[in-house]
């Protein structure tokens, strides 16, 4: 009979993070200051960042230590399972072997609380009171207040107000785990009440939000700022999922030629990906493809430069060279909220640059399509940005049915979308734009980058 | 270290259902034709149900083979975890240790599909098309459409128009597993006709929506009715929950002394709770108590009387003996849509008059409290139907509590609520209304049950 789902004890959740600059030849280059653009030191970070994992951002050891509590609560939902998905595979009468690993478990929905329970361990063994954070779709969000509740913290989101309105029942999630949800812009920051003032219309956007977190964060004693991607602890925090799958794909008694996630800011796909790089970077799996996925509504990979940026709109965050559409880029609403970053993780950037991995867009419709596809045959509907790691794996199963090769393509399925459906819906009145990217707003926003001394 | 989990492997998934009818002395008596009141035989089923499910609603054999085809659509997500709650019972300081069985691991997120991919096979077998069906709320509508498609066959859902205009992402669920949806009254059936002419602005009610449905299948070439609960088919093939949970007690190295579920037709609780009780019936557990909760919106159990009723408000399905608030009886409109049924299972009704299991009913403001709680410390943000078993589990944890004694209590957390996070709204704003029994609505319905003759 088949056999669907390759399950772990909870004895084999992994005892260490794997930081992946330890094995790059070039790591991405340092931060620097985002108002002198000088080179920045953990000091510059430490109002914002709790200090352990500033640490954990600039380390090079290969395997960082999970704490026990963090064990402990990642427990609670891991290891998640990885699927066989045979059932899709006979839908698309392919000979390629697709296997998925199933982050939906966790109880906010997503991968996310994999980083969410680590920051608030490292917060809270620091004497802080809280953390303070923005979230759009709001599964950033809603992975924090989850931790802070555990670890008996307090969360303030700010979440984009357009967000707050439209998707209720994400703001009374993070309610029911014990959030304080404001949408922002909110009169409760100065940079909020100037926001407001201009426009008291205005239904706010991520970079507004971010610069509210960072605010409040820094003018509220005992608070501290966090981040759900992009910055290297956080990949660091989510390898949790391909370190797993390594075993699992073991007891399957296959190994992926094929490595997929979808990347907003990265997080996902290199928790993934990463522990099965290290044998292409060692050169022992030369072969190894690791593809990353993004929108075509925010291109940073495939459109966008390689270059230093702010890390947000408001310029409050660190400079860091990456591949990017520029800070003021404004992506087309697409429902993929989680792919709407302008930039991407360093250290991706850094191995795309190097040809270790490779990048690719979709539009909306072309993965909704496909992931209507998977939810009709393995059952589960996924998140709008899942969708597009699942259009990968069908591009490259279909690749596999023309030229006859059975190849094994592992993706990662980050997050169900029942908050989603929204996305679905549209998809099934032909109601879906797919946008056509502005040209003019991107050449425009990539005169705005910084100029970083050398 | 805490563990949490207690997971079984594919292989060890049931092979058997268990039928609790083989182990009770006064089974449930037979049911009666709706109009004639005279006893039921299979044939007088046989338009509306597939045989192979008459034959197991009337069957005396203790155990009943799962088909292979079965087994392998339940793999897709079961077996399902069984969890020690060690951090709610922290949270609330008692010495009874709480385990759950988590149902809401299937793609549509409850026990529902247990059912619905055994009934789909043998419509299969039947040479069916499809079948149509009624879903208030919307979990059974969703289980049906994820079953059907995996069968590849048709499903119609007839969706109380309230429902259908409320609850929107339910729909989209069903539309994306293959399900044509349409709200109750529609103008596709004689009954929903006259209906709409009767009341054009009506809302609709799940009577009218079973009276549609079965004229549905009873009208269309290839195509059966469908049922999510109550009748002990439907009860049998939830029984792989419970047979799943007595070995995970063995391997967490407990056994309950008290099972609880919660009960609108009853179908999850009585999963759970019927392989346990298997051991009391025949004396090996006497002490062991079992639970059936509901809503005092809607207290068959607590408040009706055990008598011949109608299964449905048209007086079209079968008359079966049972504890009643009366067919006609419409209960307060709480979010525990699921829990609005004016009857229960026969067998449950049988075993509670014979004194072997137990039933308790409460308000949803108390149950909404408890599930927050319960959020707070486990994660997961439970159904509210599922809230009430979460409720009783609390009070015998806090009656734990007060006598010092360490009980080790099992609930059946039979779904998540994530369609129903304005009942976790409501309650934050305080805006959660608990209904006053309607007695003399409960006497004027009690009035209008049939005469059977002896």
């Amino acid at each position: 009979m088949t056999q669907y789902k390759y399950l772990l004890d909870e004895k084999e959740l992994p005892t260490h993070w794997y930081n992946v600059t330890a094995d790059m030849e070039q790591p991405p280059p340092p931060y620097r200051h985002p108002a002198t653009l000088e080179l920045l030191g953990p000091d510059d970070l430490a109002p914002v960042f709790p200090m352990a994992l500033i640490e954990q951002e600039v380390s090079q050891e290969r395997w960082i230590e999970i704490p026990d509590q963090v064990q402990d609560a990642l427990k609670m939902w891991r290891p998640s399972p990885v699927y066989h998905a045979a059932r899709w595979e006979e839908a698309l009468d392919t000979p390629a072997k697709i296997y998925y690993k199933w982050e939906g478990v966790s109880p906010p929905g997503s991968h996310k609380p994999n980083t969410a329970v680590a920051q608030c361990y490292y917060a809270k063994e620091e004497g802080l009171k809280g953390f303070a954070t923005e979230t759009g779709a709001g599964q950033w969000g809603s992975a924090l207040c989850f931790a802070t509740q555990l670890f008996e913290m307090e969360c303030k989101v700010f979440m984009v107000t357009i967000s707050y309105q439209q998707k209720p029942y994400r703001r009374v999630a993070m309610e029911t785990w014990g959030g304080s949800v404001v949408p922002s812009p909110s009169s409760e920051t100065n940079a909020g009440r100037a926001i407001l003032e201009a426009d008291p219309e205005t239904t706010g956007s991520l970079g507004i939000a971010i610069s509210e977190a960072i605010e409040y964060a820094v003018t509220h004693e005992g608070f501290k700022y966090s981040l759900g991607s992009v910055v290297n602890f956080v990949l660091l925090h989510q390898t949790v999922i391909g370190l797993e799958a390594v075993k699992q794909m073991e007891m399957a008694g296959d190994y992926p030629d094929i490595v997929i996630g979808c990347a907003g800011g990265g997080s996902n796909a290199a928790g993934l990906i990463y522990p099965f790089l290290r044998a292409k970077l060692d050169g022992t799996k030369q072969d190894l493809r690791a593809i990353f996925v993004e929108s075509t509504a925010c291109p940073s990979m495939t459109r966008g430069i390689y270059a230093f940026d702010w890390g947000d709109t408001a310029k409050t965050g660190p400079v860091a060279k990456m591949h990017t559409v520029g800070h003021d880029f404004i992506p087309a609403p697409v429902h993929a909220g989680g792919l709407r970053y302008h930039g991407m993780a360093p250290s991706i950037c850094a191995l795309l640059e190097q040809e270790h991995v490779e990048a690719r867009a979709y539009h909306q419709n072309e993965v909704l399509g496909v992931a209507e596809s998977f939810a009709k045959a393995e059952g589960f509907i996924v998140a709008p940005e899942t969708a597009h790691a699942v259009k990968a794996a069908y591009d490259e199963a279909m690749a596999c049915k023309e030229s006859g090769e059975s190849k094994v393509i592992l993706f990662n399925n980050s997050g169900h979308g029942h908050f989603d459906l929204g996305a679905y819906d549209a998809f099934h009145r032909k109601d879906l734009p797919d946008f056509k990217l502005d040209e003019e707003a991107i050449q425009k926003a990539l005169a705005e980058l910084p100029k970083v001394p050398a």
